[in-house]
């Protein structure tokens, strides 16, 4: 019996691994419920499953949560602050990290402080600290267990290999929901196009990331932190069916690929239950209905985050950490209606351009210059606001 | 140094493993040739590599193998009897069995009973007697490599699994060079359409198989034997670019699939190699070139091999080795001229309706029913010749 805590519970991989957890009572329990400011769902969630722990990082909306349970009232933590306090109450053996953005990085090294497991749904936090956070999760012996699609896919096929040696990763994309548009009609699209996802339903920040390809530029980050890789051994593939989630060429040439649905629930699991593997939840592929898989080169010129991520990786230091800030921001502006969606890579690539500090390694270093992307963004963006 | 014995070292197959060895010499060093009458090619081989033993099946032959060395002469062993003698003189730590058809059933039970590892290419024997071949390799702790493509592709999936444990094996078909064609053409088929292959250079016997689709058929049967398989955990995909050589199912719903450009020399050599993956010797897969990948049915109604093959594999008994014998005559029947295409599996079922007895189980008995098979075969390819 795994003890479970899942942060960023209301999200969309939060919730589709409370149905993993609630299907398999046998294998797991749920012990914590962490969220920012959605305490409605999040009372609905802890009625359910009657956690020992609830963590509601907002304190005005912690003020909001009405529940019965939670050891009446004992195990309810509000605050930044109170996460440690709602770990050790919860005795997880497991923390199934789904907050986005890099708001998961301070939790994030709280579990691996405390020797914790950590299933990893969010890609920002490794990106803006890969190294620390690695480091800190093996001298702790804490595993980090990857969530996402793409890199638990690279996970399982480099189990095929002994020595987990290979020669290369290739990270699917399904393209996204603007892959045929033109460069003109890119920076006519507007929000209701991007949120039209063809494969995946996600939460907003990372579908308009999908949608520039920015999400695939954090998964090439992510994947060199996670498998120890160098970024020139990663290839970005299009693969609009989204069924193949990634694949790894060995030594000898020969590749090694993880098809499935496309359903979170399915890595979710695998990440709960690794190195076993569980009855199915989602579904199962039918390959004499399945027709064709398309595969094609992502096109650099059409969406440019793709090379600034790269150009990030290659450099190291802190700029990744800007990178993915200054994305935030205009993320953000494009979603509330503020600026065009080619903008977006416009103000990354201008933050990235203006930054000069490589940071000293230290995590204060990449909080500072977060910071910084994100005021230096908000500079640009200001200009470029309808 | 692992020390390699080539039996069929003159077929396709043959000479993939002598490429694969001559450019590995600090990991291989071929010890052992044996073919069945080839000698002219067998006695280039020979100088080449220079083996300690060299083993000629046809005696007539034999007398026509002119080779100054193989140790002057003592090295050349001829007729069948003598082949035990050939392994011993050769030190072998693995061999390869690429010979092709029923042929290859008693050498490779007399490499099994000496505990040597074996490296297969040969499907009829596990067809004929998969039972008792596992059974031996298993007492002997002789390893039984898969060298098929598919068989490869499956083995190396499996490992992905710690437990080995699967749902399903999708075993995929490239369909042939005659998939596209309407029963009334399939009638007309002949000799040359049937050998113009779309993917895979190989041998005439293995070449009509993959037209009729009994090849997939025989490798259910294989597959089954190799791997612990029902027959209907296996399920047969058509494929035809050949670039996923097959996948597996886990209880999930994850997949695993392998991908490879079509060379044998890549599952050859990581059959020798095994564990360890050695450097590439044939090529790699392009994604950004590679475009689609197709998947669909295979029609039972058009190849009817494959469900004959299933038939068989649900009945067992003898009844595999009988649709394997009675198949090797039709086939050996339509590269001589004498009947047509869709003759094959109307003759091979025939064969396997007038089959009565299921045997003992014991190696007797299989061969008895091989020996039946033909003749009954003959019988009824009497009447259908033009």
């Amino acid at each position: 019996m795994k003890r479970i805590f899942v942060l960023g519970s209301t999200g969309s991989i939060g919730t589709a691994a409370l149905d993993v957890i609630g299907s398999r009572p046998d294998e797991f329990r749920l012990v914590g419920l962490g969220a920012n400011s959605s305490v409605g769902l999040l009372a609905r969630q802890s009625g359910v499953f009657r956690p020992p722990a609830v963590w509601i990082g907002d304190k005005a909306a912690a003020g909001r949560f009405v529940c019965g349970n939670a050891a009446g009232g004992k195990g309810v933590f509000a605050g930044p602050e109170s996460f440690p306090a709602a770990l050790e109450k919860s005795r997880a053996d497991i923390v199934l990290v789904a907050v986005s953005g890099a708001a998961a990085l301070m939790p994030l090294m709280e579990i691996l402080e405390r020797g914790i497991d950590v299933a990893l749904a969010n890609k920002e936090a490794l990106v803006m600290a890969g190294g620390r956070v690695m480091k800190l999760g093996a001298k702790n012996k804490a595993r980090i267990l990857p969530v996402d699609s793409e890199q638990s896919a690279i996970w399982q096929c480099l189990s095929c290999n002994p020595s987990r040696v290979f020669e290369r990763i290739y990270l699917t994309a399904s393209g996204g929901p603007l892959r045929g548009m033109s460069v003109s009609d890119l920076r006519r699209a507007g929000l209701r196009e991007v949120l039209r996802h063809p494969r995946w339903k996600m939460g907003r920040k990372i579908t308009v990331d999908s949608a520039t390809l920015m999400n695939k530029g954090l998964e090439v980050i992510e994947a060199m932190h996670l498998f120890g890789a160098s970024c020139d051994d990663i290839r970005v593939v299009v693969h609009p069916e989204a069924v193949v989630h990634s694949m790894v060429e060995f030594r000898d040439g020969s590749v090694i690929a993880q098809l499935s649905v496309p359903d979170m629930r399915i890595p979710i699991q695998y990440a709960f239950s690794y190195p076993d593997r569980l009855e199915n939840i989602a579904g199962r592929l039918d390959f004499s209905r399945l027709g064709r898989l398309n595969f094609e080169k992502p096109d650099f010129r059409r969406f440019p985050c793709l090379g600034l991520a790269y150009a990030a990786a290659r450099r190291g230091g802190t700029l990744p950490a800007v990178m993915n800030a200054a994305n935030e921001s205009c993320v953000a502006a494009f979603i509330s209606g503020g600026i065009g969606f080619m903008d977006i890579p416009a103000v990354v690539s201008l933050v990235m351009e203006a930054h000069k500090d490589r940071g000293d390694g230290s995590l204060e270093a990449v909080f500072k210059a977060d910071a910084w992307a994100r005021q230096k963004a908000e500079y640009f963006l200001r200009r470029r606001r309808k």
